[in-house]
This record gives C-alpha cells, sequence and structure tokens, in this order.
C-alpha cells in the first residue's frame, strides 16, 4: 500500500501565496495573497529574492492562520535550487526547527504529507509546509544564463516565480488532509530537459492509478483532480497513459502549469516549478474548499528528479508525483 | 517541544555500510560490510560510482533484514548531490515508493525520524533509510576540480566516499529508535567552505542541550554522544559551547568525523558527508547496541547547509544537526 489515511484530520488553518508579476497577470492573478512588483523584489539577487519571497510565504501563512511564529513546532520546506538553498537560508530566519524534504515540484505533496503524518500521530501542534520557484534562479541553475536570452522550444514550460505555504494543525478551522499517496520514481526514458511534461506524466499516472486502485475510487469521486506542472503536452500523455490502464479522467481533471498563464502569455506549454502547484493550493484551492465550492480533491503535484550534472552525463530524467486528498471537512 | 518520543518502539532490523579503500583502512575499516576497491566502483563518473554504492546499501539492509525488496514499503534518502541525484536514482532502481529528504550531513538523523514516526503511527511496515557521499563527486562539485589537485588547510576535512542504509520495523529484532529531537538553523556567521566543523558546532551544541533540556536528562544518561562530522576543530568548539551553557560532555562524547581516519592518513580535521554517520552507524554503532555493548546512545549527525551560489554570493553556512536516541532494546 501506498496510500495511507489521516484519522486525526489534520486541517490547513493557514495559507499564503506569493507570485511575480508575470504570474499576478495570469488566470489565477486575483486569488494570490500578494504579487511582487519585480522579479528581483528588491534584493540584489534573484537567489535572495526568492529566499524573501519563502519568507514572506511561510510569515504570511502563519499571521493568515492566526498564529505567532512561536506557535510553531516545524517546518518542513525544499526547493529547486541546490541544497534547497531557499527553503534552508528561510529556516534560518526562525526559531523552529526545520526539515529539508525534496521531491522536485512534488515537494509541495511531500511536505503537506509528512506535516499531515506528524500532526495525525499527535508529535507537533503546528507544523508549517511550504515551497517555491523562481524563473530567474532555476533558469540559470538548470539551462543557461539568463543573459542569453534563449529562444524556447514548443514543448518547453516557463517556471514560475511563486511560493506557497500553509500551516496545519489539529486544532482550528479549515480544509482537511484526509490521505496521501507516496509516489515511486518512474523513469520513461525522456532525456529532454525543454520537455518535463513527457518527463513527469508516468509517474502522475503511476501513482493516480495507484491512489484509485489501493481507495477503491474512482475519478468522478474527486470534484477536482489537480496534477501540479505537467503543463499541455505532459497533461495529454497523462490522459492518454491513464486511459491504457483504463482510468478515463473526465473535465474534472486539470493541471496548474496548463492554466497557469493566458494563452497570450506565450509559455508554450505552460508553467513548471514547485510554486505553480503551491501557489495555486495556497490560494485558489484552498479558498474553494473553505467556500465549499469543492468537497474532495486530489492534489498531485509532479516532479522531474533533474540535475545539470545527471543530463550532462547522458541520464534521463525520472519522475516523481506524490498524491494528497484534501476535503471541504466541517461537515 | 523539539523533542518526540516513540512508544511503539520501531527497531532497526537491517542495516549495511559500503566504504571506499582509503575509509576501509580507518579504525572502523574491519566493521564495515563492504570496501570499495577503488572509488570508481566500475562506473564510467564518480557520480554513478556513488549511486552504486547507495544502492548496495539498500539492498545489502533490506537482505540483512532478511528481507526482500518487494516487503519495503518507503525509502527515505538523501546526499549531497544537486537535487539528491544519488537518492533519486537509487530509488529508480526499486519498485517502492520514495521520500527525498534533506539536512546535509544530518540526512542519515532525518531520514531516520522520519522513518521511525512512520513506523511508529502504524503507517507502513518496513521503512528503509539511507545516506552517502563521495570524496571526488563532492569535491569537484563542492570545492575545486579534482585534477587540481589543491593543498589542503589545517581546518580542512576529507568528504568520505561512504553510504549507510537500514531499515525500521515494528517486527524483528534490532535496536530500538526510541526519540528523536529535530534541530534548528543555526548559524554564526562562518564563511570558510574549508572549515565546516566551526559552521556545524553551533547547531550540534544548540540540539543535544535541548535535547537533554527537554528530555531531563544527563550526558551520564548515554553511554556514547555521537556527532556526525564536526571533526577534531568542530568538537573542540562543541564542547566550549556546551561547557558555556553548563553542559559537560564527558569522556562518553565522540565524534565519527574525528575517529574515523587514523591520523597516519592525513585529513587534517578527520572526516565529512553524509556517509561519515551514516556508514558507523550501520556497521560499529549498531552491531555494539545488539551486543549491548552500549545500552542507550545519542546519535547527533551535523550538517553544513553549504552550496556554491550561497558562498559566491557571500552568504556565511549554517548548520543543522538532528538528534536519535537508540537503545539496545531486549531487556
Amino acid at each position: 500500500m501506498q496510500t495511507i489515511e489521516f484519522k486525526s484530520k489534520p486541517k490547513i488553518i493557514g495559507s499564503y501565496s506569493i507570485v511575480g508579476p508575470k504570474e499576478g497577470k495570469g488566470p489565477f492573478g486575483s486569488f494570490f495573497d500578494y504579487v511582487m512588483k519585480s522579479d528581483g523584489f528588491g534584493e540584489k539577487t534573484y537567489e535572495m529574492a526568492e529566499r524573501k519571497m519563502f519568507e514572506q510565504a511561510v510569515t504570511g501563512a502563519i499571521q493568515n492562520a492566526g498564529l505567532h511564529s512561536g506557535d510553531i513546532d516545524l517546518l518542513l520546506a525544499g526547493d529547486l535550487l541546490n541544497q534547497i538553498i531557499s527553503s534552508s537560508f528561510t529556516a534560518r530566519a526562525y526559531e523552529f526547527p526545520y526539515l529539508g524534504v525534496f521531491s522536485a515540484c512534488s515537494t509541495m505533496a511531500e511536505s503537506l504529507a509528512t506535516g499531515a503524518i506528524l500532526i495525525n500521530a499527535g508529535h507537533f501542534h503546528n507544523v508549517a509546509c511550504a515551497t517555491g520557484s523562481h524563473f530567474s534562479t532555476a533558469e540559470r541553475q538548470f539551462r543557461f544564463p539568463l543573459e542569453l536570452g534563449n529562444q524556447r522550444v514548443p514543448t518547453s514550460q516557463w517556471t514560475a516565480t511563486a511560493a506557497g505555504a500553509c500551516v496545519l494543525s489539529l486544532e482550528g478551522e479549515g480544509p482537511v488532509v484526509s490521505m496521501a499517496t507516496f509516489g515511486k520514481v518512474i523513469d520513461y526514458g525522456i532525456t529532454d530537459v525543454n520537455n518535463m511534461g513527457a518527463a513527469m506524466a508516468p509517474s502522475a499516472a503511476d501513482t493516480i492509478y495507484t491512489h484509485l486502485n489501493e481507495t477503491g475510487r474512482k475519478p468522478s469521486d474527486y470534484d477536482l483532480i489537480l496534477t501540479g506542472d505537467l503543463g499541455k503536452l505532459g497533461a495529454e500523455i497523462l490522459i492518454d497513459l491513464l486511459e491504457g490502464r483504463g482510468v478515463k479522467l473526465g473535465p474534472n481533471y486539470s493541471d496548474c502549469g496548463h492554466c497557469y498563464y493566458s494563452r497570450k502569455q506565450d509559455t508554450m506549454c505552460g508553467a513548471s516549478g514547485c510554486g505553480v502547484s503551491a501557489s495555486v493550493l495556497n490560494s485558489y484551492i484552498i479558498k474553494k474548499l473553505k467556500a465549499k465550492k469543492f468537497k474532495r480533491i486530489l492534489f498531485v503535484p509532479t516532479g522531474a528528479l533533474m540535475s545539470t550534472t545527471a543530463t550532462q552525463q547522458g541520464e534521463s530524467i525520472p519522475g516523481i508525483s506524490h498524491a494528497i486528498v484534501l476535503e471541504a471537512g466541517g461537515d
């Protein structure tokens, strides 16, 4: 069994989303808590801007929960930068312990699942979870110097400048984290770093299939099945792969990356990066769950375990996707 | 409270350690399960050698537990390479789910603590935990090309080529993981990448102090208090820092990094890297606990949250240390 259930019903009692100016102009713009005026965010380097964004997300989620930093027992966070420095340096700013996690862009699910386990077991009262990404830091770390101004291929996705954070607790009100399905590393041999969607889709298919199989549920048991950042092409591959295994995703399926930017924003296959699913979850999704517009959703952020070293040594890009069931709760 | 207790007594039912030739010649040499003939381990690149070492450690621990790969519910692993590729690519080789974790060289404790939480809560039967490091991959990623053959400064430590893995379960026999204390990120402003011990010692002091304070225990309540890879200088700083807070570490205190190589192996302040504490734990320590030579130990791997990007941007090196209480059990 890859799926576990949380009997004590850990709740998301506070959340916060922060995005860059481009992301603020996308379809989710009005749902985000804060839109930065520039990607540089007044900092000397983009890495420092990313860190500042993380800190604002964590502090914002704590305040949104009606808590103070001293009420938080632990931070679970991860990001795309080498040695997850955005998370670690964010943790340095606070007085609570820290566990670094990494599942590439599936990190929001890993932090939520681990946090829910800790809360469910009664080990801690309030656990913060965070992740995010920054276009300029990811682009120059994984692909090319920004100054090159490279052309983008049709399968490419745009790494979002965005971060999201939330606070889990047994007390207070908010959407319930009721289940988690831990994903396997799946690799179909994709080597193109400009085709992340194809690299991640097989792992999303595997996790969703396993989740439905282990819980005895159908796609229609969810108001929404939401993958992370497969983008247009990756989402199509996922639909095909699941159909091949007898699972038909209906109109209740969507991908954050695919609908994160508007068509005229010219991002080819859409958005990618930890920040995509993290900012959508911690804004739109949580608001809709609170308003009972959604009763039960399956949140499946998707990660490409990409590394420049591995790619340069001829390796393919493995994918991983963890899934979380979120329920409106309160009835 | 940063300390949690595991009431169900998760046990380490299998373990495995693998090291490079230099490490095999050190004082722990006879305790390791496998000593590689060369750092290259028959692979085309050192990164592939590191991965092969990880796989052998995970498979070895599963076999040592008397289990098959199909019995394992989850792998928790992390390492020093960008995007923890050694762990992720190792996970690709197996059919079980994977959670990537990162606390630099405190990763063995993070994986053990998270694994113990999962086992303690009854979510899973058998969880594998692994970490490691490789001299040649770490040196060229964090410091200089190997071909430079740089001289080493007196405060430097030698990244060990070593990996360790273990299997946690409620069933079977083995040392018990009874408590975990999660560490905070602590930064005293050290910027010298050749002085990791000084960067990590404050976090070790903070975690040990907090652990003793929260549990009401004294250093003498442990047969051994073992830090990860502070090295000679870092261990001295830790002793001083704790003395300043009224805690006197006695002869039952030791540091894996300090005693990992013999003096004639000329490694300046000793060993560093995730593999140091992981290989000592999964060989010497577990064997001594099984033989009841130790009844209760405090295992405190120490992590330097170092990144070349952060260093190049003038940042200091924050430290983090998580602590685990291990007991001989069985009485």
